[in-house]
């Protein structure tokens, strides 16, 4: 890795940081997929995991980026998360490439989804290959505990189960513990994860890895709902994707607000609560980044 | 496992010791998706996956029998790795539901394949968690290192890319290299993987868990090969597949011989060198077993 990690030491806010870890995370990547191995007979698997992760400019890598900042908040270098940090933006691209699938979306990123480029056969393959990695990377990399990953996985689909099956509940499972339920498993568990690694090899005990994860999983819900808001509110140049589309069935966090008011008054109730939790969780002056984060997200336009 | 292992100890010959394993893997197998976790908004999953894994009966548990059957001619206790054999099987289940939705079959051991009964969307949920369940309860329960895990489950996924990619391939592609190359990924990833995982807990060398991988392996191109020749020659009835399906396209052991008789000397070839390798790596009385076991493989008719 030949890119100055002093960038994000300097980074004065959030979004600087986030913007400086962009291409840190980037030759990450790379280096991972990299590393995939090859086969005169099979190369294709590798391509399409490629393009999947790079696609469209590869999104803002939020979740590689959370990792980099708790490392931050944490004290942990920098160079023992980077590869952790990589492994779960891996895993997310392989959720995006089913997730497209599910869908039938022919766009990701306003470019073809890897299924229309590559075909379903062939990116199902390139999918499952990207979980593996990542996991692979995790375990080799980190000390969350095999257990800890084993069910934050089974969260991820179990949300995602839940996500599909919204379109056919009857309005008197639409609350918002169902939404809750769903948002934990689709973004929270890798947010949880993104959060946990930030830890880094530091001998860390399993309440701290699990309270940084919990700390993870209420950022993706709030990052999540925001989401909803954008997209309910925006426009589709802006997030990228049609603009009511997910509304129309699926159960959203705005479908369970009569306004945009309330809604924006829920996501700040819970923002307040998570900046006192995360204030215990890390005491003294490792907060104040992490809260300042969430504090961008909470007020992003895209 | 109240089970009686008693009667893998007992087993005379191979094919008794294949029947008599079944009823115990099967139960290793029902504990292994009890364990998942459940959920209340996301129940699916754990359904999918154990109709998965026993509809039509559940075949006949190969996989999992070698590593029973590694184990005994080890001298491991089946105790040790009868999580490890269901492990492997719930990967294999994971490929099966792949597999169907990837070729369009319908059926699967004569019944409506997963994703025919449960849809696409919810299948490949599944599928990914019988592969996140199986990596993980062999990383809990094994001594294999996690980057030969990783190695093996790559190299199955390449075995499928090319074995996809073979419809399309020109004549100078269609070689017994080529071929060799498949199966060992399609078949041979997972056979290996079931007998390394025979080798139990106790303390073996990396080279004791390659040598039993790479023997496992050559038994599963052995098995992938025979069944390329029962399909040629049988009836649907036996196999549960549509005859000479796959000929069509896809490149086949039967497609590179002029005729069955040499295509038959050709898998003697390859079973007289295995039978050889096993008697080099298991010296004594150990090799007996399972070279009656791979003699029972190249004789089946079904």
């Amino acid at each position: 890795m030949n890119l100055d990690l002093d960038v994000l030491r300097q980074a004065k806010t959030p979004l600087e940081f986030i913007g400086n870890a962009k291409p840190i995370i980037d030759s990450a990547l790379s280096t991972a997929i990299a590393r995939l191995p090859t086969y005169a007979a099979a190369e294709q698997i590798s391509n399409i995991a490629r393009y999947a992760t790079f696609a469209g400019g590869g999104g803002k890598r939020i979740r590689p980026a959370l990792t980099l900042l708790t490392a931050r908040c944490c004290g942990t270098p920098f160079e023992d998360v980077i590869e952790s940090a990589a492994a779960v933006e891996l895993i997310h691209t392989y959720t995006l490439i089913i997730d497209d699938i599910q869908d039938g979306d022919e766009l990701r990123r306003g470019e073809p989804a890897t299924h229309s480029k590559f075909g379903v056969n062939l990116s199902l393959l390139a999918a499952s290959v990207l979980l593996i990695e990542g996991a692979s990377l995790l375990q080799e990399k980190l000390r969350i505990p095999p257990f800890l990953l084993r069910e934050i996985l089974h969260k991820l689909h179990a949300g995602q189960e839940a996500d599909i099956e919204s379109t056919t509940w009857p309005t008197s499972n639409r609350t918002e513990g169902s939404l809750q339920f769903i948002f934990s498993g689709k973004t929270g568990a890798l947010f949880g994860l993104s959060c946990a690694s930030g830890l880094g090899t530091q001998d860390s005990d399993e309440e701290m890895v699990r309270g940084l994860f919990d700390i993870g999983s209420e950022i993706g819900i709030v990052f999540q709902a925001v989401d909803d808001l954008l997209e309910a509110t925006g426009d589709s140049g802006q997030t990228g994707k049609p603009v009511g589309k997910d509304r129309a069935q699926k159960l959203t966090f705005m479908s369970l607000f009569a306004d945009q008011a309330s809604a924006r008054e829920a996501i700040q109730r819970r923002r307040v609560a998570l900046e006192a939790n995360i204030r215990e969780r890390l005491p003294g002056e490792g907060a104040g980044f992490l809260i300042e984060f969430l504090e961008a997200l909470v007020h992003r336009s895209r």
